[in-house]
């Protein structure tokens, strides 16, 4: 089979690879969409997230949706066909972590395109069928793909508790901020405020249902009369984050999505005073049902956020399409095409 | 003032009585609908709801939506002419439940329409300016009206914990079943069964977003395929609780809503082997700006529930519609016309 | 090895069998106490317990301690020689439940000692090695036994929410509530009443820290001027259950941990006025680390609850000790000896 | 009636001042003790907290005790002679945030010894009867004086949801320190260790029941083989409580209780990849009932914390004795003597 094997920074070439062997309870995959991730870029552009270094070559990519075609010994949970959802990091299951419920936090888990581990740029893969989620007709192989991200909304809304009559300030229009913000309206918040610094991106919060926006370059979150009861965090700047923090209501909860910076300045009075929950988010742990459910209900919109297609032999095309389109949301690699 | 009196077992004669003066931190409200509730009509029909018994003549109604025409001293937070939804129970707001948030548990609540305090049957009420919450255009009267049932569902998606994932089912489609079943898809559920004997309330049902539902003279839940993680239990009937309770999914989430009998024989197997949780809800605390915020957004439907409306001088036709017409949902009596 | 056998009703027969092979992941422990439970003599003078009937040679035993000789393939957990508590009940770690923490609830559970899984009144068990938890010298092997019916009573305690300040009543005083008893004190509950009907049991209770304690053949719960948070009902009764249910106070737990009787009758205005919340419990997740703190800190005291030791060839000695000792409170098995 | 006045930076001048009258639902209560805090010595030194600045003549004072003698209109909840703890801030109880059981975010909250409200260090106050809590006989004046920094205690450990099984770290051994140590062993914390720069509050920590103590002059925590899932953060250093919450395990729980610094540089990665929770406490709410419940129970030590006894004659004696005596814990205000 194909598959986009990253060599070093800025080079990805398509290779020749065996097709993998489903392992005990394991699944094998047909690829048919993998959304492009920030961290994918990252890894393109830097070589390393953190303390994440790619050290040999390694193929990109965990958000693949696909069709079962073959089961590995003891995997009967689905039939040949059966379209499925991704989920793309596996834990070891018996460890303290995954016995309380936090499988996220595993420190064995083994993740799709992070280093060593080969990621969904490519033909086949492989995955425990448990993390293989079945998805009804109604939804899309590409937005099959995007219940990766759309987890990560859904995660950050359980932690934030986001339910209705609660104000939520999703600070950051990218994919990640377009879609807590359609997560909190699923989860039953009427106000949700937008901020960026991008007009198109706020224009595109704007049709998915955000109820104010703001362009961060022009306004200040102070001077804007909302008081949020939630913060999702999904700029990843420090300064803006402490800025934020400090908009938000008592008793209210900051929840760290985005990533950037090693440290950020929190303000200890804010926190005091008003008794706020600030926490961050690692990925998700038993998010795909809720996420399906919610796309085959037409809850949230996945498919209008994919805004280009490449084949497998492109994938270096759509790592980089945001820095030529401004307009870009999520490039989504169709390795069958 | 006119005000709809109980003198005794179906008797209600029209009186006039003075005007209510705003004590502190009160405003006078002008009455412009009031929701008529199954419990008026269990007073009307029998003079008392287990331990509280009508000894003298009463005002009943509990669900009444007005216009803010005078403030008592001290009481600065409206402006006349708010439109308003009364939230009809006002506690003592300084005993050990208060102070704890569940200010629905305080022994000394001073309840509308509930003896020996008269409701809103009338053309005027006072209440605790914090009880009178701002509606907004989007909200008319009748649904400014229907807060007090809306919140009645709201707490209990609350309690059983609904969000988005969460299958539900409702038992039983009168209005409380109808709101549960809608504050339910308000949080975010997008799987709710819901079960009656009556066809009519069944496709009513339907009509507001049941995705699936279940005629309980002809069907058994015991055969449907729905494995509810949550029951709102509306019905009110013993033993199809305890018949529906044993449907719910392994800790799943049970709260009884409905009133009716003394005792509900639980299955102690069920709650023991999948460690269900069962609660029962006794009005609500801190619902309404959520409930106002779901009318306001669209995201439930309050108007389609009313099905008559009935002058101050017919309140004894608004309690005994439901005899009359087995379609009836809810008949709202309006003070003013 | 030598085994007890259970080969009907009644009859035990101690029988040579081949010493386990630790599986992948297991390890191999030499048993030196196990613990003999209620469910243990129910099979053994029933031959079922509800829907798990004993069709073929089972061995009886679910509370084990031992040493760790022996590991399986990928087993590197443990050194040889450490003293563990076994955790009797493996799930699949894999299914629903597991990932989200609740992995006592897992379809797929293997538990020691429950048809068709034979358990610890044996020399030899294997066992999982996240199942084998090591315990420090400061607890002894009857201690380290006894850590399976105190996570029963760290289980009730956490789903009880019971801290500092929280009133709790325990309904019945033996093993399972002499346990909760002494867990709910480590929870930080200052006042905790027992009530049951044999006095040795009751003052068994007040040496073990009951605040106080209630001959309930002698008094009523109605009577007396306790108003629990929380009841842990370790009866069994259905009816004393409903009785003790109405003692308890505002937006009080119940947690059924006894069993007996296929419903209970439970009062529908005490639930829903209150608003209180009943479970049940199903055996534990996530109990054995505290469970060892507390005994290790002395918080605890566990040895005091054994009144009888016997050997392999006794097993059915310790079995009807109860029938014979109304003060027995506890026997335990040594294999070795 | 005498009162110790704060009449500028360090200027306490004893005045005779009219006995208050109690209000509507307060009682008069005679102080017989009175702890002094470091906000006390804050305002006193510095004539200003933060944006709360003494600009007339103020009674510090927030932690008393003393013996009802009075009652005011309404107030019928105690009987002349019944020994009280009170608590020192009344919130407005309408408001939102009191209506949710926070009434510690009440915007209108009304604390003793706060500008401009006047405190205790007097011989009379007048306090909402609520809010003068009983003490049994078993409670001495001075522990009952000290409920309120018990109370910053268990409700940081509320926070932080501290029990059986939880390992703690608390930073800081001042007054707050030793009492947030106690209150987790309360709850139940079996293994708690303290850090501090002062030998003699960390020997104090070890006679209190720390299980391990840390001088972080010379020591790092980063080298101490201890993973805590809490940090009460009790020392009000910034870099410390970075350096602290880099040490947290997977999951874990920080609650900042010490006041210091504006900014806390909190590490981004460790709340993201361990998702961590981050909290700051604002006093109290509801916690006097468990705080009096476990004193009475003898589960903490208060009267052991008192280091030093003043008249109201000296009360700048009592603030400033922390500067003369590096040992002192707590200094309590005896204003009959």
């Amino acid at each position: 089979m194909r598959a986009a094997v990253l060599h070093g920074v800025g080079k990805i070439l398509l290779e020749d690879r065996p097709r993998p062997e489903p392992g005990p309870r394991e699944v094998l995959v047909q690829v048919t969409s993998v959304g492009t991730c920030g961290s994918d870029v990252h890894y393109y552009e830097h070589g390393r997230i953190g303390d994440f270094v790619v050290r040999s070559p390694l193929v990109l990519g965990h958000e693949p949706a696909g069709i079962v075609v073959q089961a590995g010994p003891g995997a009967d949970g689905h039939r040949t066909g059966q379209r499925v959802s991704v989920e793309p990091g596996v834990p070891d299951f018996t460890c303290a972590q995954c016995r309380a419920g936090r499988y996220n936090l595993c420190p064995r888990m083994r993740f799709f395109g992070t280093p060593p581990i080969d990621g969904a740029f490519t033909e086949y893969v492989a995955v425990h069928e448990e993390f293989a989620h079945p998805v009804p007709d109604a939804v899309s192989d590409d937005a099959a793909a995007l219940m990766e991200p759309l987890s990560v909304g859904v995660w950050a809304c359980r932690k934030a508790r986001v339910g209705p009559g609660t104000r939520v300030l999703v600070t950051g229009a990218g994919p990640i901020g377009l879609l807590c913000l359609q997560a909190a309206r699923a989860f039953g918040a009427t106000e949700v405020m937008v901020t960026d610094v991008n007009p198109a991106r706020l224009a595109r919060a704007r049709e998915l249902g955000a109820t104010a926006i703001l362009d961060a370059r022009a306004e200040s979150l102070a001077d804007a009369a909302f008081e949020p009861d939630v913060l999702l965090e999904c700029s990843g700047h420090p300064a803006a984050t402490a800025d934020a923090v400090r908009a938000v209501a008592r008793a209210g909860r900051v929840v760290l999505v985005g990533m950037g910076g090693d440290e950020i300045p929190l303000p200890l009075a804010a926190l005091q005073t008003r008794e706020l929950e600030v926490t961050g988010t690692f990925r998700y742990a038993n998010t795909w049902p809720a996420a399906i459910a919610l796309a085959a209900a037409g809850r949230v919109e996945l498919d209008a956020l994919v805004t280009g297609h490449f084949g497998l032999d492109r994938v270096e095309d759509a790592l980089t399409a945001g820095t030529r389109d401004p307009e870009l949301v999520k490039a989504v690699v169709r390795p069958q095409e």
